[in-house]
């Protein structure tokens, strides 16, 4: 297919290159902005130099202000993580009277800790007072608790129970992601009923495909779509196009199980219930997809070593911090596997040619375990390894270990007898492949299912633990069978 | 909060609970059949072998059909994928016939392929036959091309035109993804007008929650909110109620922006136009939430080395085989990188202590450099790294390898002065360590910009190129300075 140039191609929506435009606009503003000021400092001597830097900054200001005015708070959020941070903060100042709230609300943890620590206590409460409870339960993590309490008290007493009761269950739980407003009919209504109900509201809740249809005791019957009040007679009553047996969650449900099945039965949203089957709140998609995002982004972080989340453009000291913990455990286990190699230093010491081949040993059991390893750390999330396939599992896992250690061994050890003119350390080298990977298989697959065993998430501290092993054993392996056979 | 066990504490829904359940049962259901098998071969001699052994089969079987029936396709897909392969295609027998399609569009990439692999191509045919074709696009990666044509020509002119269609577009385009039917109505007309109209269809498309509004020439002018329908005076214009500057995407845009802007600004579906701005179909979230997924496990695959997805019970061949490729390259570069301290073999022979550091200063530089590496690819799949910022955050990084290098050299320095006695080769050590993180810290951010740069995915490769430079130049320096310094 071509592209054709045509002139309506102009008007033609890409998001993203439209919010990159917004980016460069703002970075521009910003530029021009710091220039003149600059070249008003200069001129700090002038009798003028007062007025003049007043009026440039209002001017560039007003620009700005304008410019984020036309903004989504979305948007505002992406261009505040984009910014370093002598910019960021410029930026929000000027929009945080506004729409401070909403922008808080979407950016990632660790820029909205940047941004309100910016705030006066004052500020800050009134920028969480242009929020509904639902969204200051996402953001209660960021707020000190005394300053949380300031503001439960300027809350109607409604939204400060709700906020309670969500901010009772952790953030992995359905409690915690689940929204307010759900509107209830009875199955006894006819559709009529329900449209004119409806036309007396001003709006629905946002992710409404469904209302929930509830009971006296206020417990959920079922749902009913949209769509059956568009699509049908109203005169029919509600009772027949009901769905009697819908997805919903418990309060108590982890919110992973709940994100897939959001996705296995493509919900836009599901009535949430507490332990007595009483319909309490609502699941929407916008809430679970956000859910998925942070969780497949901490996995990513934390299996490269990163404690948590970290801002792009964090002062240098607050990320070497975050970066501290894992740094001292690998240095520790590198320590540690370091010592298999000090039991043997004799044996290098009479064949040097050992120090330079055991990096290759150990390193590709690692490589090798941790490709087993995300394999299992993955079926652990999906919910596909039970008690019955685990041992088909191991099995197959070590076969896969073995045939890789004879493919890679020989080669290896073929290599190494080659580049040595020697046959015995070649055989050496073989050997010590092919039971590195046939461990390091064993050790890929017993590691995360330890871990989520005891009620640990396997994506962390996996790989560590993993490479640990198959390091230390490896260098031991190979330095041991060197010592009994070549010595 | 207190759980509270109560008689209708059973009736509460956990959808994860639910789904393991159906899976035990099937494992039940399907040992049981394996059991009684066996028991009727060993009878193998009785006349009555045949007649037993129909009989029971036949009991198991529909036993079997009638659990899967009961049974949410994707529910099918999720035990077909925790099943052993045997058990698997078992099970995928009994359901072929019926729903087939639906499951085979609900499993992993892999997963389908064991199972495409087992029907005849009359029965493919068959299976294919019962998916609209937005359905078909999904699945035609795992059809090979002569028989897709094949199924192209049962399919009705309107139906193969749209497939072709999409299939023109590679499958990280918004235009792959996108779905056929989309209802539109004319700024011009009023409420009950369409109320009219949708009262005329059985259904809606899924996850309808707007309809578009186009003109004369099928341009897209607005969305018009399901909501406004059910809120509004029936006798209103359509026109009042349009929201005319509607995020659209373009059936060029990248999935990944359109998924993002999902995310952003918490969308059910959007219109998706073509070139001239003309209305072509529509993006929704079920289709994105299955985009990130699958996105997020292949970027956390790719990351431990695995070339793509890979079946948990998957044979051992077609596993061993999806792991050379990054085997092969990490191997490659360990030999390589091996070979900086085949050029120190003579000062290791005098100093064995080298050989045994040395793995800890290589080890803990590919560790900080992949901290890194994480941060930056993360940035970039965010758009927040622009070529304004780009320097800011190399200096960043280089300030924090600055630090971290001081504080984890003297830590390292004094372990290895204390252990051996030897002042000058700690000292070595702390300087090897200094300098092999900042090392780190540059190439981490360099390796997935220059990636970005050339249009290749940061995510996949980065890690192996980071850990090859961070070994080969950790022992490099490291034996360099023993070199120097301390012979």
């Amino acid at each position: 297919m071509i592209l054709v140039a045509d002139s309506t191609a102009a008007f033609v929506s890409n998001a993203q290159h439209k919010l990159e435009g917004h980016l460069r606009h703002i970075v521009t503003l910003l530029e021009k902005h710091r220039l003149i000021e600059t070249m008003v400092d200069r001129d700090r001597d002038s009798p003028r130099h007062d007025l003049i830097e007043s009026l440039v900054h209002r001017q560039h200001l007003v620009e700005l202000q304008l410019k984020l005015r036309s903004l989504h708070p979305a948007d505002i959020a992406y261009i505040l993580e984009a910014l370093p941070l002598d910019d960021r903060l410029l930026v929000w100042q000027q929009t945080q009277n506004d729409r401070g709230g909403e922008v808080l609300l979407e950016v990632s943890d660790v820029v909205r800790g940047s941004l309100i620590e910016e705030l006066e206590r004052s500020e800050l409460v009134g920028v969480l007072g242009q929020l509904d409870p639902d969204d200051l339960t996402e953001l209660t993590e960021a707020i000190p608790e005394d300053m949380l309490a300031e503001v439960l008290q300027t809350l109607p007493t409604r939204d400060r129970n709700w906020l309670q009761t969500t901010l009772a269950y952790s953030d992995d739980q359905v409690g915690h992601l689940m929204s307010q407003d759900v509107l209830t009919v009875r199955e006894s209504q006819r559709i009529e009923q329900v449209l004119l109900l409806l036309r007396g509201r001003d709006d629905l809740p946002p992710n409404t495909d469904s209302l929930c249809v509830v009971d006296a005791r206020h417990q959920c019957k079922g749902v009913l779509p949209l769509r059956a009040l568009l699509l049908n007679d109203p005169s029919q009553q509600i009772a027949e196009f009901m769905l009697s047996d819908p997805v919903m969650f418990n309060v108590h449900d982890s919110a992973h199980d709940a994100a897939r099945a959001f996705e296995r039965y493509d919900l836009v949203s599901a009535p949430v219930v507490n332990e007595r089957s009483k319909l309490v709140g609502r699941l929407t998609v916008d809430a679970v997809m956000d859910f998925i995002r942070e969780e497949s982004e901490e996995d990513a972080l934390n299996m490269a070593g990163l404690q948590g989340d970290e801002d792009l453009f964090a002062p240098i000291w607050d990320s070497a911090r975050n970066r501290w913990l894992w740094l001292a455990v690998n240095l520790c286990t590198a320590f540690v596997a370091s010592r298999a190699i000090g039991l043997f230093e004799e044996a290098i010491s009479q064949i040097v040619a050992l120090a330079t081949l055991m990096p290759i040993v150990a390193g590709i059991g690692g490589n090798s375990g941790n490709q087993t390893t995300a394999l299992v750390v993955r079926g652990l999330a999906l919910g596909e390894i039970t008690p019955e396939n685990t041992w088909y599992l191991v099995f197959k896992e070590l076969g896969v270990g073995l045939l890789n250690g004879m493919v890679w061994g020989v080669t290896v050890g073929s290599f190494a007898c080659l580049l040595y003119l020697n046959l015995p350390l070649g055989c050496v080298m073989a050997a010590a492949m092919l039971l590195n990977l046939v461990l390091a298989a064993l050790v890929g697959v017993i590691i995360p299912l330890t871990l989520h065993k005891f009620g640990r998430d396997p994506a962390m501290g996996s790989s560590v633990l993993l490479t640990f092993i198959t390091d230390g054993m490896g260098f031991f392996i190979f330095l041991g069978l060197a010592t009994v056979f070549l010595l």
